[in-house]
Order: C-alpha cells, then sequence, then structure tokens
C-alpha cells in the first residue's frame, strides 16, 4: 500500500480534480478574506476562544490523530527526534489551547491608524492597517503550527490555507476541525482556516501557482522548501532563510554574563533557527576568560571548532575551515574565532552572517551602540541570548516565523506583521490643480 | 550606425564585458550602502542640496544633452507626445532642482524609532527604520524621474543603480553627473547613485540577475516592464501594476463637487495611473444630474463609453462592452456605468478594480465610511480627485512610484518608504530559560 492510499480516506483524485479542488479551496478563502477583512475585533476573539474551548473538548479525538500520525511515522522509519517533535500529549495540546486564547488576548491589529496628517489643501490622510488577505501557509512537521498559523492569520483578518507536513496530516486535520468550530461559534465563514486536503506533494505545486487566489505565501521549513517556492511560484512570499547567528563576547564583556548567555545562545536548544552558530571572541577577552567558555560548552556536550589562534589557547578544539563560518548547523557544534575587537566582529557577520540575528556581550555602552548600529540583521541584541530571537519572547504572542528578507515583514512575523495598511483620503471637493 | 554605435562613447564592451561591468557597478554600490547606512543625516542634506546647485551650475550642460536625446529621438520617429515628456527647458532644470532641495529638506526616514517597548523579563525592544540597502530602479523616459529616485534613494540610506529609458540617456547622464557633485562634495561616496553606462538592453537582463548585489528592484514603466521584472528576476520588487480607478458618484452627492472633480479625476491628465478611467453613478443620481458631468467631460474632448442604461439617458455615448470595464485607457477616454448605489459600486470595484485608488463623491458620511472601510485599494478617497494619488500630493516630497502590491509598501512610495527596519534588543544579561 503506499503512503498516499494509508493517508486519505476517500479515492485519490486525479491530476485535473486535484486542479479543481485546489481552485476551489482558493475560491473559497478568497470570499472568506473579503468578509474577515470587515469582521469585529469580537467576532474574531470569540473564534479563537471557543477554538481554545474546542481544543480542549476534543483533546482525545486530537490525541487519537496524533497517535495515527506517530504510527505512521513509525512504519516509515521517520527519526526519534522527529517523533518527539510531531508527538502530543494532553499538556501540549492545552499548550495549543492556551496558545489560542494568548493570540485572542492580543491587541486586533486591524484598523490602527498608523499615521495621520493633514495637507494644506485640507485633505486628511490616514495610513490604516488592514489584512493582507489569503495567506498560504507551507509547513513542516510539527502540529502546534498549524493553530498557530491559523490563529495568527484569523487574528490577522486574513483567510489560511494549511499546507501542513505530511508526518503530522491527521493531527492537523484534527486541529483544523477545532479552528473551524471557533469560527462557525463566530459566525465567521468557515473556509477562513483551511487545510489542504491530501498530502499528495502535487497539492504544493498548485498552491504555489495560485496567484489570484493567494496573496502571500509563508513557507516555514528548510532551505529546500523556500528555495522552492521561489523558484516555482510569482506570488509574494515571507521568507524565512537561515539562521547563521553570531555572539561576540568583547573585550569589555562581563565574563560571568558572557558564560551565561553564550551556553544559553548555543545549548538551550540548537535545532532553532536563533541558536548561535559561530561565537565570536575579542583577543583582549580570550586569552584569559575564554577557558571557562569553552569549558561550559564542552560539559554540556557541544563540539568545538576554533580557528588557529583559538588552537594555541586550546589545543582540544577540532581546527575550523572557511567553511566552518558559512554553516548553520542546528545541532550541538560551535565555531569559534578570535576578531579584533569590535570591528572584527563586526566584519566577520557581515562577511557570513545571514542579517538573523546577531548578539554583542558588552558592558562598554558605546561598543554596543556601535555594534547595534552596524550590524545589519533583523535582530541584533546586547547582552542576552540570541534564542530570544522569537515572536513569543517579543511579546507577540505567537509567531509564523522570522522574517530574513529585508523588506517588511523582517524579524519576527506575528499577528500585527500580518497585516498592510491603505491610505484614507477624506476630501471637502479637492481637485488636484 | 547603429543607436548603439551612435549612443556610447567608447567602444561597445562584449558580453563578458558588460557582465563584468555590472558586477562592478553591484559591488560599488554594495560598498556605498554600507557607508550611506551609516551616513548622517546633515551629510545627505548636503549633497542634495550641492546636487541642486550642481543642476543649476550646470543647466546648459544638461540642455545641451537633452538636446542630443530630442535630436536622436526625432530621428528614430519617436511621437512627439514622448519627446514633449523628454524635453527639458530651463523652468524644467529649476524644477529638478528645487525637487532636489525639498527631498534634502524631508525629515531624515533612518533611525526612526518606530516602535517600543519593554519584556516582563526587562529587555529593551526597539523597531527602528532601517535603509533597504541597494535599490536597481528601471524606468522610463522622463528625465527627472532620475533626479527623483536618485535623490529618494540617497535620503533614505540607500545606494542606487539607476536604469533609465533610452530616450533620456544623455539627460540622465548629465543629471546624475550633477548628484555625483553632491555626493563628492559631502564626502559620500560617488557610487551612492551609479547610472548604468549603456542603452543596451541586455544590461538589464544583467541586472535582473544581480541577487547578491541588489535588495530590491523598482521598475517603474509599462506592464511588460514590470513582467519581464517579475519574470526574470528573483529579486524582490516594489512593483507599480496598472491604475484602473473608479470614480463613485453617490446618490447623496453635492452635484457641483461632483462636476468640478469628476472632470478633474478623468482630463487634469489623462495618461497618469491616478486617472479615473470608470464613472460609476448611483441610479439616484444618473436620472436627473448625471447631463451636467457628461457635458463637461465630452466639452473637455473625452470620449464616453457607457453602458445599456446610461444609453437610455444619453444616446450621444458609444456602447461600453465588457472589455471597456477591464481597460486603463490612459487616454481621453471614460466608461460610465449606473449602479445601485454604493453597495453595487463596492461590487463593480471589487470586480475590475486594480486595488490602486478609487474615489467616492458623497455628502453623506455613513455612505462614505463604508466606501473607505470595504474598497480594498491602496488608496480610497471621499470627496476628492483620484489624481491626487502621488507621493508629492501626499507630501512626501516626491515618489518613485505607486505601489500596488500588497506587502508595504503599498501606495505611494516615497523616501519613508525606501526604508525597512530592525530590531535592537537591550539586555543585562538575560539568558532564555
Amino acid at each position: 500500500m503506499t503512503t498516499e492510499t494509508l493517508v486519505r480516506d476517500r479515492p485519490r483524485p486525479s491530476e485535473p480534480d486535484r486542479a479543481t479542488e485546489m481552485a476551489e479551496i482558493g475560491r473559497r478563502a478568497r470570499e472568506a478574506a473579503v468578509a474577515l477583512a470587515l469582521a469585529s475585533a469580537e467576532a474574531k476573539v470569540t473564534a479563537l476562544c471557543d477554538a481554545a474551548a474546542a481544543v480542549r473538548a476534543r483533546a482525545a479525538e486530537i490525541l487519537a490523530a496524533n497517535a495515527r500520525d506517530l504510527a505512521e511515522a513509525e512504519t516509515q522509519g521517520v527519526s526519534s527526534a522527529l517523533r518527539d517533535r510531531l508527538a502530543l500529549d494532553p499538556k501540549r495540546v492545552e499548550a495549543i489551547a492556551a496558545g489560542l486564547e494568548a493570540i485572542a488576548a492580543l491587541p486586533d491589529p486591524v484598523g490602527r491608524v498608523l499615521a495621520q496628517w493633514e495637507r494644506p489643501n485640507g485633505l486628511e490622510i490616514q495610513r490604516v492597517a488592514v489584512p493582507l488577505g489569503v495567506i498560504g501557509i507551507i509547513y513542516e512537521s510539527r502540529p502546534n503550527v498549524t493553530a498557530d498559523a491559523g490563529a495568527l492569520a484569523l487574528k490577522s483578518g486574513n483567510a489560511a490555507i494549511l499546507r501542513g507536513g505530511s508526518e503530522s496530516f491527521y493531527s492537523s486535520r484534527a486541529l483544523v476541525a477545532a479552528l473551524v468550530e471557533g469560527l462557525r461559534s463566530a459566525g465567521l465563514p468557515e473556509a477562513s482556516i483551511q487545510l489542504v486536503p491530501t498530502r499528495d506533494r502535487a497539492a504544493v505545486g498548485l498552491l504555489l501557482k495560485m496567484t489570484g487566489a493567494i496573496d502571500i505565501i509563508v513557507p516555514r521549513g528548510g532551505p529546500g522548501l523556500i528555495e522552492r517556492v521561489q523558484r516555482e511560484s510569482r506570488i509574494p512570499v515571507i521568507a524565512h532563510l537561515e539562521g547563521l547567528c553570531h555572539t561576540y563576547v568583547d573585550g569589555a564583556a562581563d565574563p560571568q554574563k558572557a558564560r551565561a548567555i553564550v551556553l544559553n545562545a548555543k545549548m538551550r536548544r540548537v535545532s532553532i533557527c536563533g541558536a548561535t552558530e559561530t561565537l565570536l571572541v575579542d583577543r583582549a577577552f580570550a586569552t584569559t576568560k575564554l577557558q571557562a567558555i569553552l569549558g561550559d560548552l564542552r560539559d554540556a556536550g557541544c563540539e568545538l571548532r576554533g580557528d588557529p589562534e583559538i588552537l594555541t589557547i586550546d589545543p582540544g578544539l577540532v581546527p575550523a575551515t572557511e567553511v566552518d563560518w558559512q554553516t548553520e548547523y542546528l545541532d550541538a557544534i560551535l565555531a569559534v574565532r578570535i576578531v579584533d575587537g569590535v570591528a572584527g566582529a563586526i566584519d566577520h557577520i557581515s562577511r557570513y552572517g545571514s542579517q538573523h540575528t546577531d548578539a554583542i556581550i558588552t558592558e562598554d555602552k558605546e561598543t554596543a551602540e556601535r555594534f547595534l548600529r552596524e550590524v545589519d540583521s533583523a535582530i541584533v541584541l546586547v547582552n542576552a541570548s540570541t534564542q530570544f530571537a522569537d515572536g513569543g519572547e517579543f511579546g507577540m504572542g505567537a509567531e509564523i516565523g522570522i522574517s530574513t528578507q529585508r523588506l517588511p515583514p523582517r524579524g519576527p512575523v506575528g499577528a500585527e506583521q500580518l497585516t498592510t495598511y491603505k491610505y484614507l483620503v477624506r476630501g471637502k471637493g479637492q481637485v488636484r490643480p
């Protein structure tokens, strides 16, 4: 039996049927987006809170669906690390429900007056936040992303077409059923949050071509996915590329803060995009104070790769090569390099960084401000762990990813970042001379 | 003699040479962008004011270059309308210089704190405006765009690579020389504003492929140009698509305001993207008060195309077809249609509009607010001409175009809209639990 027949409850549609099905999903999403853009803040809050209640009420059903995903994953030899990320338990289901309530509690991002001014001719101009429209979200494995992505899109007045990871297909379907229950009870269109009803990979290709139906594509996954989206689709993208994050320990760093931050930045969780991949150390700090940091990392099970100069301080490191400065390990490996002060650090980061998140550790205010100003990354931190690169940690309730593109939205993408704006101009009969 | 040999002062590079030349332009632009991002507001103001002075001092040179463009345009049988747009005279040169000073006088858009908050763990977060980086601007004919585009890019701390219309090649080159004089006198990199030194069309293809060197492409021209950019380039685009603008005259419109606004919205200048292309008229207005509006338009030389119902009121109109509702004429032609109140107008606009600019004329506040809320266009106006869709009219000093995309920047793109942002996070040793 193929994966596909295992997965689907009804016969697999032929190619043209799949295209018709996807077009119908797009048509319904567009219709829902028009209604959602005008929905009251209260209706959206009701939908999210009732969805949270539905997640709790349907916990058994959601866990059963998750068990089915897990069983299939095991059959297919999916790694235990991946199965861990996929697995739900009552605590994680409760966290999903609480997450929906947290998003419900955020200020409504739609209708905010972002700026207003009056022109000498009396025209009153306002820039007002409005939803983006229909968002297509393509993501991998973890089922909680289904709830987060659907809820953030809803909060910001957007219709969502979700294409989840195939490993979490049944879990996602059960979660979307709960979200739809919330929508129904708030009187909002059920098509506000739709899950692509198949794991068939062809559906992604169709999704990427739905130029009229989808306004924005959000790929949340590995570089392969993002490259595919950028290659195949002409729909604008909010892209989340790699996080090759640096922590720079300045000569004026507090050694205790440096120890705690570096250990956390690298090892708290090694697989997230905000994990530090390269440690840059000021020569002035390295000679006497670096050993304690390296010792902590080693004790925590981190492999250390160093440049020749570090090797003279600690010959226990693996020699680093040029490739190490370019690598997002997402693993318990850290590249370590000596640099000449903050200028050397900025130089290294501008050469090898991915403009995602970079941090400096220093007690020197001027050096800190220089680093903040000159490092051209979405997030630049002073005396804090790069692992704070997260919408939740920024107070956005949740995030749909960290945008590494230059045009807004840049950095963590929460509900507010899923809006755009329009200009309202109120006149009294003005004509242009 | 081919156009190309006429145009160039030095031998034409072979294909690989052209690629090397473009790569070198990209490398220099990147270097300039790094310096510009850190340039003081004062230095940018100096550069722009000194550039304005240089434009005035070099007026004769600029006019001679323009005469060369015009002579070639005539040889090549360019239409007199296009030659009109291309032509400079001392008054237009002075307007270009004054435009540079107006952009200099704008508030500096870089470094603005767009938002700031503190997290419960004590992290202080700021969202701060920063330049986009290197902007590639591809545009057509009018030489003043060279000055506007270069100056807006500079004001917002971006390096610009300008690829002007081939008809205005010499004029643009003379203007860029003046801009560079301003840069030099302010101590800013001369490569901050570069003109692609050839009219060779292959250069555009090369420009569109410079993914590492160029952060944003701004195509300013016809739909053919924009489609080419979107097809050939993977660089993010700020796109200016068509302006199929509507003016809706509500039953509660003031007839005098309606006459003045409609005439202005259509006929002030028919070739700009903010010109009204379709007039929607509430049935309640049409029967008694429409004739005066149609009379004004006819007197001004506008061809009128109407739906069958209008033809019963005024049989002098050309019958409109489905295609008329879909056409951006950019000419003295107006499609006119009767609709059922504001709901009918919103419905028509959502079906046929290009989400650029739409206006309602009404004295009914509630109807006006409904139109503002439900029409999903970059600019929505009440009781004012659609021809106000312009960065200058919005108080932005100048514009590089009107973005019709959904993600920001949407609407008029001035200096502020050519920035993005980054997050600065100041901590005291925080690690993520």
